[in-house]
């Protein structure tokens, strides 16, 4: 075989999630990474409701389809953001949303993600896909200046509002997969470092390998996995594009919009951009990863009816197996 | 749906009309960008000879064909070229070219466009592309020393030539689609600000564009289509593949025949050059452009039976529509 | 003669005025370009001390060195800046931060910038050079999801706090000159034009040209100086070196404090680093600017005793003027 | 049609010859490159033993497969290496190695070679591809100093050692096509031209062109196949893979196995790397190269059933038929 | 000491050649290599004037000078240019412009080219540079479709013309050092090929290195040197600089005056562009160079009486020596 | 002050030890790294006779010069070095050569080194920089396939040889400092961390940072600085110059002798190449390297004695101090 291809939902869940399942059945995905918004996974549901996990996983047996994750990346991002605003508002559940106090989104978005913990070991699957925020990204600019201490107390309160979350995946026999991803509490190589460093490279913290992010940083995705190559949990092959030699566009994207000509870099379908694929693949063999490869498909320049399956085609033809034996064995085959 | 896709017949003038609309239609092309030599579009046959038009229409309708557009490159560059000499005399017919006295070359191809919107108009298409010729370009060396006015006086010579030209295309309702390029007025970026500044920004004169002409001048594609936005009639699909960094070819071509390895550049098949077709056909969504894309087929190492077939299909899986809403609407699907 | 050279005392407001001053003319500098912190120049004392004014310009005299501009970099950062936290308290005067409340101190930012207008216009010099902060640019990674409405309330509540301020401008007839600059409503090519449209391109909002921010963040300086050469007020000679190709650095920094090896980019010493400068230079003088060149110095790596007047060496040698006449006038001179 | 496409047999030498041959086929390989190790041709034999040659042109026909070339790069190498240890008796029959003393070891493999060439004429094929070793390859660090005679004395063994293996060459009416690779005594562009001089530029020995050997060496493969257009007898679709950005890998790989991402470059199934094919591709047809074209699949990192199939596609894809006539014929059909 | 070098004055024949002379030698120059055109040079009265010679040598002497080659460019240009027009005529002298009709300037231009051998091995030089012009330059870009003959043709008329005249330099002892540069018979490496093949490669054609023509043409400089190591007759240190990434520019100059940043390249002071000298000088040495070294001073944006004792500076620091053994010599002096 | 700059003086072994030292005193070398051949250091005389040490420290003292480490490389490089032929014969002492049997050479080599850390001692150093030869580096080509088994048994015949030489190091209170060099066991950064890990990382075992190595192999000096941070005993500042856009030259080296332009690459002064010193300087500081620079001259392109002294100057420029506060603790001096 060779490892399955997944579709993330998160971006599909404005549709309800049996379509989806269908949608990717039939484009010959062979599994989903549930995202926990829309009806798609409810957490809240699934830790009070009977049945609602055996239904949902009614409809991937229906649909030919597995499920090896859980993604709940938008609350992740309230447990430690600052500042919390409107942008929270628009991704969050209403309850936990709630009067909009930060502090209180903060609590009510770590409960939940202990939450999730449970309900991903209930639903059957031992990790957990999201993001973190963080206390101190939006200072990344360093100015006005930030005091070396501001940037330890961030790491700090990382740690110790994770922690505490971190206990409840371990007792569920669940990791949390972090996609080092701007405005988390990692966003690139030197920060994955001190992040893992911050909770004393406990097991239950690991990666989601999104090298998307990293093209337009300009860090190496190969450099990333074989580094961190014990703590790659997941794979989530979303794609950048970058185009930064015309004088005028910058990678900061000038507050443009996604798809956007003038930004300098861009998300698109997988397969249009500029991520060293097939170096990440061949690396992901070297380094024994076996689990699935979700196909996260994000831009704002195409129709997903288009790229989704399209993305798997181009993921598909990726997802090689290497040889069992030496290639120069051959030579040697004389007596 | 999303554009058509055309095929330029320019290159393919050495064949009857009816045999390349054939072709084109086996292949898959929605339609032809239709040039006005060979016996594919004679102007002069089309303005005086009852049912020309008609019988042309005939044909693209058989094959199911649209047209949106004519081109007359050919003889656009006689209009203000200099020096007139033998290279016109074998693109020109013979009329045109009468005695070979200059002036009247290019007074009576001057006459040759006008006919040619008016015959556009009758045919029932909206616009033309072509060429300008340029009475400066052979200077563009800069030595011996070139004086700026007369650098300005070619421009001017170029407004004074075409405004009555650009007067009967707006009495048809036609606009002139030029095709920046080398020797015409316009063969870059500046170039283009300057021709569209000598005409006053009349809206008669548009661009057709073909990136083919920048990569290897080093101007980007995106950039000229973001720019000059409002002013991109037509796009032509032709595709230019540099090869400098062997020490020894330069990127004036060395005047080697096309299809020499030792050319610094060349016009090669559609895909297998180094246009940012991807970065165009986003940019050209993003701009809201919805003529035809034609393939303009040019590539002195490869037979044009297949390559043909094969650029429309690169071109046709570029051509994908823009999706109608963005992708992190989903992200607030909660309530 | 050409440009004068001045030296920014930003990064030398620990050291008494008279001092810098002192220093800055032993190196040979031209001028200073005043900060308004330190005891460099107070706006409050200036407006209401007498002589103080006078006592600062013999301070210059003494020494023989011109000033141009006045900087308020650091009260300009608070008028519209979000959020507003201990690193603005660190750099503000005690009776702008007050109780820390964030809008009380926005006003009292506000209020001291129209000061600095008129400080500025009893000092004698006509422009003010400065940050403005921005509502939005904590937003820049553009996740959660960032409504394209906040972007546009953040440059209309740019508009709204800087036009009374503008206003004053107008009235002292002193203009500002806007750094352009991550954290500022305008931090590379696009969002300058946004904040020019912002406030209707009105004359008395220019730019202050600073290539440091933009090399790393990838647009060209020499196209920036060109498109925005009506604006261009003032030039500060800040320095960036770019080290990104080691497959860990990345180009936002990690949080890694100015100087460290790891980081993907640093300011240095100007000349140590990868702004084009001659490119620069040549085009300041194509466009005519003939204000002063002021070094801007920021160096983690190097004493700034060393690196000011070595500094300077480089920027005289850059400072060329161009000739009077075409070169190849001398081709023709044969009668 | 177009030229063959062949595939190399060398590194499949651990299956039967006829198993290859059936698979090649199935796949659709038009013949076969056969190498003379394993038991798909055993020089010996084919010499000696009646039939021999006759049954493998037998399994030729029988899967309907050419053959154009045979290949012996592994005894060549032999025949004037050094220094000669483990390496070669893994890679030579027992009776070459013999007791394994150098100088009777290449002498051995020296005898083989000529008997190569009269096999390859009994075979009806009129080229040996092969490597020669290299007495000098192994002080190209040029450390310790290698003085300059050093080096002409081991152009001169070559000399002396292929000379009289040369002479068979000549006597047979076959050619040798030494496949420039580092290790042996043609490596790189100037090695070749000083291999060349060496024999006196005799027309028996020519070149089999291996682009997968130069691009991380830095040279231009479109160079090598123009300046030594007269010379190569023969294309080996081998392909390499550079990955030298990220700050740790080399390009002398470590001494790490094939496969490994540290290395800084790696041999990939052909079209998944480096290789500028489609320029070579159209090189070949400008210098009029009409013979086969192999595959030489090596992968570290890729299943070889998976990767010769697929790299048969991609040759084929690329070995296109250039046009009879010139494209630009067409603009001049008016009379 | 090492090679000399010398100021070109062909860019300052506005000025008095003694005013020149003065200039050069108090800037340190070794010499000049003097322009036939204002007082510098006048081929004419050099052949009829007596004393004329003896003059200018004392001149020389004077101020110290050598000098080692005459320049004809300007004349040279007219031999076989094509068209000829206003542009000759503000460069040539009345009488060889007479009265405009473009074959009688050629032939009078021819016949100076003669006089200008004479005049040079009269004067004590055995070396003239300039340029030839060309009948084929204008149809660089090819379009209208230039027919291969034509550039036959091109390069037959250039030998037909210059054969005589190299006549005369053969029977004075004189060899012509061709300055490959755009608008004349060889712009680049492959054309130089060409044109030296149309002379039959005889020996009075040689070559004037001036690699400011090449680097925006994207060909070696050192190659160029390498290849042609046995033509190289003079060297010519003028520079340019290219400035090809800010989506705009455009490598053909867009009709911009020199010093215009909207350019894609532009000649500037000699090492402040992209020549890579470094090399270039290594290269020098190797093949045993050992001529004058001629500052070819052209820049738009700078003085150039801050430009000229600049360039020597740069050039003198370049002009080193090679040792005369081999440092790893060090490495065996142990007996 | 910083770090004092010291000579290398192995590459001027040919001259008498007290010549070296008065010219390197007197370009305003800080000191001298020795080379244990020529009369530079004999480590034989220094062991057993008397004053010998005493001396070498009279002539430094009489030139004011200062050492801080010898130098071994020629004998280190035949520890474990393969094959052992003439090019070793060349660089050792008669009485290590010996009869030329490699084993005993080897030994011999290994007996001379131990007594290198005794005199180090003696003399009053505490570092030795130097190589180690390699048993496998002249398999780097790894064909004929070298099976892994073979380079294991390379690292572990490198720390069988050498775990007895760094235990008299140990006892010394000396440490070895190897140059990561071509032909040693670690020529580049992997090979470094495997060559580290097969002596166990025992201390005595250190590195001598020469990056002229790692720049045309394509790795990169930061980052080994910063990863080998605590093993930088000693840094030598050779430099090398890259050239490998030509189409024909090749990074290694074509078997062609030092200085010749058609190489790949080339050892130059320092300075006048491509490793990235500014970057290194820094990253020195940023690891607080405190220890000599020295300088290591080789460039077959100039004059060693107009090099020496413009490498002293280059490198005392870099050799600067960072400052010892933060440049933005000046914005916050105001209360």
């Amino acid at each position: 075989m060779s490892r399955p291809i997944t579709l993330f939902t998160g971006q599909w869940a404005d549709l309800p999630f049996e379509e989806v399942a269908r949608m990717a059945s039939e484009w010959g995905y062979d599994g989903l990474e549930i995202a926990c918004w829309g009806d798609h996974f409810e957490v809240d549901r699934a830790l009070t409701e009977e049945n609602y996990i055996r239904r949902k996983r009614e409809v991937l047996e229906k649909h030919n389809l597995g499920c090896w994750v859980l993604s709940n990346h938008l609350l992740g991002q309230a447990t430690c953001d600052y500042p919390i605003d409107e942008r929270h508002r628009n991704i969050l559940p209403p309850e936990v949303w709630g009067d909009g106090d930060p502090e209180g989104v903060r609590r009510r978005a770590a409960d939940r993600m202990r939450d999730t913990a449970r309900a991903a070991a209930e639903f059957g699957v031992d990790k957990v896909v999201g993001f973190t925020g963080s206390p101190i990204w939006y200072t990344v600019a360093m100015f006005p200046p930030t005091p070396d201490e501001m940037v330890q107390r961030g790491y700090q309160e990382f740690a110790d509002r994770w922690n505490p979350i971190l206990d409840v995946f371990d007792d569920c026999g669940v990791r949390f997969a972090l996609e080092v991803h701007p405005t988390e509490i990692a966003y690139d190589y030197w920060t994955t470092v001190r992040a893992l460093e911050a909770v004393g490279h406990r097991r239950a913290l690991g990666l989601n390998f999104d090298p998307s992010h990293y093209v337009w940083q300009g860090f190496d995705p190969v450099t990333f996995l074989w580094d961190f190559r014990d703590r790659i949990l997941h794979v989530d092959c979303k794609e950048a594009r970058v185009r930064s030699n015309d004088g005028r566009s910058g990678l900061l994207g000038s507050h443009l919009p996604w798809g956007d000509p003038r930004r300098g870099w861009d998300f698109v379908s997988t397969g249009h951009g500029h991520v060293p694929w097939e170096d990440c693949f061949r690396t992901l063999n070297a380094i024994g990863y076996d689990g699935p490869i979700s196909v996260e498909w994000e831009d704002a320049g195409m129709d997903r009816l288009r790229g989704a399956p399209e993305a798997l085609e181009f993921v598909r033809n990726l997802n090689f197996t290497p040889p069992s034996t030496a290639f120069d064995a051959a030579f040697g085959s004389e007596g």
